[in-house]
């Protein structure tokens, strides 16, 4: 039988409100990943579990583990995690809600005197907003779990433009580790990976539920630069049959791909496709038909399959419409990322617990990428639990409501107390 | 009868290396309208009369009159005149080859010693470019012509800031006379005006004929600051039916206007349709929805009706997207003129003028407009011959055999030499 155990919530809400104060840059919350903004958080954090007389270590690359002994030191662990670090002008809650909840739910567990059969460690990843400070996904995470490669040390950050290992060292930390392909934890050591984030879309807050249960992260198909390439010609004085105009080009083809997701969608397939940028360049203007056009695609499933479908749709419309309007097509380097599922597992014991706690929950996929991809990649049991809230994410109206939260630590608290006890 | 008239081509080459030599900004050509590069082409062309022998006035707003005086001073006059200033980094042709084409017709009539019935004019017009430099249009010909609204003087130079009305008089202009109404020309005393000028677009080249007899110029609709305005999302993490993104809106827009130009077009409309500019903006990155996106539309045709008839669909479409994807279009102000029959006894004149001369010629609409539309608006009969040219204009690479050049100033000075005689 467990005690009536809560989750400190208002421990949290001191955090929230300090790491809002010491990052605040004016318009939003800016904590640069290996920079002053992430040091700030992880220092808080630290004095935090000093405070609360938890263990506490930094592994070689930073990341940083605070732990609540279980009663089996040497059983493998139950990690809460997620990361400090933010995108510029982003929310307060992206990434700090996990680490804050996993901070929430050991001080609940302390509070009550309640000893979990494993130790529970609070994990505060660096560096997952990889997109906004340097182009490799995950790094803090897949550096901890052995499975960063060398080369991705070598990639440089878009505002200071030195690289990775330079800035890890900066902050007093080894890269070498993380190039030999050393891993601080693994399948071996951690029974499972738990990481609460807020949804960052508009599913939970519309269908008026206050937490989901991640049934995974999806795979995804991006071209970064595309391009459309026709000719410049005088608007007025160029008859259709003489043009080449790459905006109408690429007009046909994005709406030709959005039909055909909506035609997917009804035949079952659970995907996203979206033309982020589509944009004639600096060089069109009033009186010309535009002569390129430029474009950013974004293709996501669970199931890889649906995007393979969409893709192959692509291939035979830029053909086609190549060959009627007289442009060409350039998709430019293709990126992407496999599927992650959530542990089977561990979804049904977050499922168990939300019942127990009589706590709303929708059971769905998550749209973004997360730091429990790279732990569900490394063969560590994972799931992720998503807390209702609104205006999206990385951007400074970024809210989300404190009950909301607190179901959530709620359900984590209890998923970490009870998991493989 | 006629003598055995030439144009004196040669005179107009010499005048194109001079014009180029003297204009070439380091990419392209610049002649800023009332400003050094114009000043600089009408010393140009007064010099060239002087040293022809040839009377030459200039208006109050700086238009310049290059006459050969023909038989009976009491008659209408023709005139043969377009524009010597250009877009910044244009071509050496657009505009010029109009005035020189004048030139070269009067010099070759003085040459075989040849008075004409009635006046030959060449005019050299101010600021035709006027999207260019001024926000308005034709202000040289409409001022002239005693058509020019007085609030269109007050209008400010895109570069320096200063009104149209300052511009003149840093000219040593009078910008009181056209605010007064007054006017240098009319339908009282022009019997016909006749612009050559480059076609601007691929027809004649790609149908192999040097020169087009213009049927008019076309009316426009225009919307220069569309916009659509939906919402910044997670590209991962926003379902299809919780979206509302603004570019696929827009992409659906200009395809459906696309599809629905090439359906009229099937039934007999000629009319051209452009989504000069189509782009998301600034804010718009990777893994975000686009919240807002811009476009710039041009219809036209020299029947309103067929853009009246495009324009219905698009106010059916917009409502139907909006509807239907949750986002809002503002179209922002109309523009537009009204379209501008050529003559149908100037036509007639320079049909018969090619065919003795045994040139191929195409009568065709006028993809942009010209001051011929002024002229034609004002109620004087009014024409334009095409010279086949390739690159389009107004880009550094537009260009023009001399060959053509030199057909149709053939036409165009036995129209003048034939005209109303």
């Amino acid at each position: 039988m467990l005690p009536n155990l809560t989750p400190d919530v208002e421990l949290a809400e001191r955090l929230f409100a300090e790491l809002q104060a010491k990052s605040f840059d004016g318009v939003g919350i800016t904590r640069e990943a290996y920079g002053p903004g992430e040091r700030m958080a992880h220092a808080l954090v630290t004095e935090t579990a000093q405070a609360l007389g938890l263990e506490h270590r930094v592994d070689p690359i930073g990341n940083l583990y605070v732990t609540l002994p279980g009663a089996d030191r040497a059983a493998k662990r139950v990690i809460l995690g997620s990361h400090l670090d933010s995108v510029q002008q982003g929310g307060n809650f992206d990434g700090a809600a996990g680490v804050l909840a996993g901070l929430a739910a050991v001080a609940g567990m302390r509070r009550a005197g309640f000893t979990p059969a494993r130790d529970v460690t609070v994990m505060a990843i660096r560096a997952e907003e990889a997109g906004a400070w340097f182009p490799t996904s995950y790094p803090g995470s897949r550096g901890a779990l052995g499975m960063l490669k060398p080369e991705e040390l070598e990639v440089r950050r878009s505002d200071s433009g030195r690289t990775l290992a330079e800035h890890m060292r900066e902050e007093g930390f080894d890269p070498g580790f993380a190039a030999a392909g050393k891993r601080a934890i693994g399948p071996d050591d951690v029974a499972a990976f738990l990481e609460v984030h807020i949804e960052q879309g508009p599913v939970l807050d519309a269908e008026q539920i206050p937490v989901g249960i991640v049934t995974g992260i999806p795979g995804s198909r991006r071209l970064r630069a595309g391009r459309v390439l026709g000719e410049y010609n005088h608007s007025g004085g160029t008859p259709r049959k003489y043009r080449r105009d790459a905006a109408i080009a690429l007009a046909e083809l994005a709406v030709a791909l959005d039909e055909a997701w909506c035609r997917m969608e009804a035949r079952g397939h659970r995907m996203v496709c979206t033309f982020c940028t589509l944009a004639t360049t600096a060089e069109a203007g009033f009186t010309k038909i535009p002569g390129e056009a430029h474009f950013q695609l974004d293709v996501r499933s669970l199931d890889l399959h649906s995007c393979d479908a969409l893709f192959e749709l692509l291939h035979d419309k830029v053909a086609e419409i190549e060959a009627r309007r007289g442009v060409r097509f350039e998709l430019g380097a293709e990126g992407g990322s496999r599927a992650s599922p959530m542990d089977a597992g561990v979804q049904a014991a977050l499922q168990r617990a939300a019942e127990v706690l009589a706590i709303p929950h929708l059971v769905m996929a998550s749209g973004g990428g997360h730091d429990a991809a790279a732990f569900a990649q490394a063969g560590v049991p994972s799931g992720m639990l998503f807390v209702r809230n609104q205006n999206g994410s990385h951007n400074p109206k970024e809210a989300m409501r404190i009950e909301d939260f607190q179901q959530a630590c709620a359900v984590a608290q209890r998923f970490a107390a009870e998991y493989g006890a």
